[in-house]
């Protein structure tokens, strides 16, 4: 299998604009399907690299982070630029890693530009800088005000982490970093064991669009191997972190970060069970028609995604069970699909076993034992599970699963949804009559998840402003923030206020002739003029 | 000193709308000038009570987060008009408890409910939603977009500890207080036990406006005694956390948050140096007046603000030296004034020895020895404790004293400044020509600090939209924030998507009529218009 086209100085870390290597060469890139090696081979990453690419970063923050949005704008539209010439041998390439289809990848590679793109916008339209302005008040009594000038910073250096399902979107040039960088943060990205091929190429992408865009070496840097991101989020130069995986993955990076002498922000986008609440007067005219559309959301992408409908709530009634049954219907006719990677596969496994062997849970649909493929299971669980907060009904199992939980009335579902923990959504599916009187129903919900759905499923995750990807713990480990759309980059900015400061010395974003004519909160008000 | 009148249900706890004590009556109010007790007695909270006052706080989370903004706006403004109505004998007993000057007390009492009044005029602006609309594409090829919509919305009930320094502005009813009520979440304050009646006193005013404006019972709960802080920011139903104290104080309930199956956001506001810069153009023409604004500065309030300004630094030369004489002589002359409490003047104490006992510090000003009051104190080191980044320097002593540091030139000055830590402020002071040339060394200050200040001094907070009062750790324990200003209420909101939602269930900030009059992002424009 090693068809692909390997450069000179393939397999080593991205360092300050270098490729460097002085651990051994041990990693193995393997194509999903069999697991071949696909060609490729890294080195494993060292701890003094770890800290030279830290320092590189560091190194490239005062000024990375002064440039002007115009130009951070437009090198994340030559990032973009460059992912969309990857050809089709790169596609190939993260097909071969990953076993998603083609036409995902595809997909994928345009909502990975796509966002590129829309964080340029962002960085054009400016509101990002929150630009606040309180003008001197020299007359007022007892204290005169002095004049008072508020905008937003870079944090500085960010780890991130990217994730598995997502090969592009949630990777090297993913989420993550489009955030960071435009921000104005440089980046250590930790290459996914899962697609270190993909990483590169994707590496050398943005590496072009850094030279050519004329930014500091030092912007990204790209590290290899294992083990080396316990030292990452520990590095003194490191002050913020991105990350997307498993619920212990991300809880103990957060606890090293939180340790630290000098503790750092942690996004780290975790578990979710993502319920799907189903109404009773929509079971009675639509049974059929959502346990397709269930089915097919849960089974998408080989359940292999973070808002993947985990757990299906409803009210125990014939409609119910009708749905119930085409539920499973749909789960046994569905294909058994290859997972992302062996250790996935794995996961998924020892996720149902644990399913099977819980003497409240029955499966209702798809097939037990060990097999090369995942294929979609169906189980059902008694409520008390739910109610008294079982742990194994509120960790996701990733792969395409669901379990079903029937409530005996409204009542009992309401404190089901109760005893939930921290969601990325919760969705209602009902006719519009139960919608419009689903008041406490829903504002519950929006204390529990971070996206709220009606009538629609979750595993579709917009890239734009209005979008939030995250959500309480354990959906994340910081509720305020989100990793889609172009809100995540205030998780790597912080405020700074200018007291008595001359033109010379303010920030275009805060001199009185407004500059780059932003939306400015001045004197209580906004507007676009001058002062 | 047992003139104040002490009401029937005095001591108590406030939790849930009532007062309870379950504990043992042994808190004993003190007078600060002279120890005795100031006639007030309190009941120390009990983990029982620590657990009902979260509860509290939780059952009335819901209703209070659903209030409208112009709800809360009339609350908070009802809050205000009970401080301002406490009248002489408040005052009285809050110089008894602190001793700090009673013209000090009016004015903090006016910002306090000033502060109230500009949160009320935040949430009547409405900018704190953060509204942002993306319209259904129903055409959009490959995939149709959906209606996604997003606000802010109230992250839960947080746990407030207040200040010893200013028993109104950042206590009971302070910033936090106020930010936290504004957001929508009910708060559990922990009684400061510096002014434990002053608190009482507060408390007594916010139910009064409560129970007026009809908001529910648990919304403000606040308990008495030491060794309930642990509980509280660990109890599952606090969803956040506001402090402002010492970096031990603060990191200590810091790493409890975090240590938490589910983890919290803190903002803790610790400790800062606020470092002084005095240029060389400056010195030349008026190192008196600059020495003489300086000790004004560092012992304004005997020097018990969390901006004063504990580290002076400048580059040798005669002006120099005339300014630290000058400093020496305003220092001398300074009279000794009481601390807030006998366990401030220890802290002091210790904190001087520490500088006395150092071979690379000198006192030039000041006298050593223990006394009941605290007399000012100047100290001059050697900038290789800078550059070494001794922890000495970079932590800051609460009360009347400040460090000279001396750099042989520009270059040195500037490398000090790079080994600083997180501050919560950094000031230049300097001629204008000078100022003008100033850029590198504002932009590394940039990266130190919240505020950076320009020929003025950094006690002075200012409440108002531009303030931060925030920075990178030990100064908080989260640079994205501020607690100072109307940004503090981003820290306990959090964002929320509603993804194709009828109109009826959305919140009215999200609908398309916009009855808020809201300025939105609707399809990436900024508008006040309807959909």
């Amino acid at each position: 299998m090693t068809h692909f086209t390997e450069q000179q100085d393939s397999g080593r870390q991205f360092i300050g604009g270098e490729r460097v290597a002085e651990g051994e060469r041990k990693l193995v890139s393997l194509c999903a399907a069999n697991g071949q090696p696909s060609g490729y081979r890294f080195y494993q990453g060292t701890a003094t690299e770890v800290d030279r690419a830290a320092l590189a970063a560091a190194r490239a923050f005062p000024a990375y982070s002064q440039t002007d949005a115009a130009q951070r704008a437009d090198f994340l539209a030559g990032i973009a630029d460059e992912l969309d010439a990857l050809g089709d041998e790169f596609i190939a390439l993260v097909a071969a890693e990953t076993a998603l289809p083609v036409a995902r990848i595809q997909g994928e590679r345009a909502r990975t530009s796509g966002q590129m793109r829309l964080f340029a916008a962002l960085l054009r339209r400016g509101d990002f800088y929150g630009a606040r302005i309180d003008s001197a008040l020299p007359h007022r009594t007892p204290l005169p005000r002095p004049d008072l000038r508020q905008y937003r910073v870079a944090i500085g250096p960010v780890a991130i982490f990217g994730a598995s399902n997502f090969p592009l979107a949630f990777s090297t040039a993913g989420g993550d970093t489009a955030a960071a960088l435009a921000a104005g943060c440089p980046v250590v990205f930790k290459a996914h064991s899962g697609h270190m091929a993909t990483a590169e190429w994707v590496g050398r992408a943005i590496e072009r669009a850094r030279v050519k865009h004329a930014m500091p070496a030092g912007v990204f840097n790209m590290l290899y191997g294992g083990q080396i991101g316990a030292d990452l989020v520990q590095h003194p130069e490191i002050k913020a972190v991105g990350f997307t995986g498993s619920l212990a993955g991300g809880r103990a990076l957060f606890d090293l970060a939180m340790r630290r002498p000098q503790p750092i922000p942690v996004f780290a986008e975790m578990s979710s069970i993502n319920p799907v609440v189903v109404m009773p007067q929509a079971l009675s005219s639509g049974a059929e028609r959502i346990a397709q559309d269930l089915a097919a959301s849960f089974t998408l992408g080989c359940g292999q995604l973070c808002t993947k409908p985990g757990v299906i709530i409803g009210v125990r009634s014939s409609n119910f069970e009708r749905f119930v049954n085409k539920l499973c219907q749909e789960v046994t006719s569905s294909p058994a699909q290859t997972m992302l990677n062996p250790g996935t596969l794995q996961s998924f496994q020892q996720g149902i076993i644990a399913l099977e062997q819980h003497p409240r849970i029955e499966r209702i649909a798809g097939q037990s034992g060990v097999a090369e493929q995942a294929s979609a299971q169906l189980f059902r669980a008694d409520i008390a599970l739910l109610l008294d907060q079982s742990p194994l009904l509120q960790e996701e199992v990733f792969g395409p699963v669901a379990v079903v939980v029937e409530a005996a009335n409204e009542a009992e579902l309401f404190q089901a949804l109760q005893g939930l923990q921290g969601q990325l959504t919760a969705t209602l599916i009902g006719e519009e009559a139960e919608i419009a009187q689903a008041h406490s129903l829903t504002q519950l919900l929006t204390h529990k998840a971070g996206r709220l759905i009606i009538n629609g499923y979750p595993t579709g995750v917009e890239v734009c402003d209005a979008m939030v990807h995250g959500g309480p713990y354990p959906a994340t480990s910081d509720a305020r923030g989100t990793s889609v759309g172009t809100l995540a980059i205030e998780r790597f900015l912080r405020p700074v206020c200018f007291q008595n400061y001359p033109q010379i010395l303010l920030p275009d974003a805060l001199q009185d002739t407004n500059p780059l004519n932003l939306l400015r909160l001045v004197n209580g008000v906004y507007t676009r003029e001058s002062l």
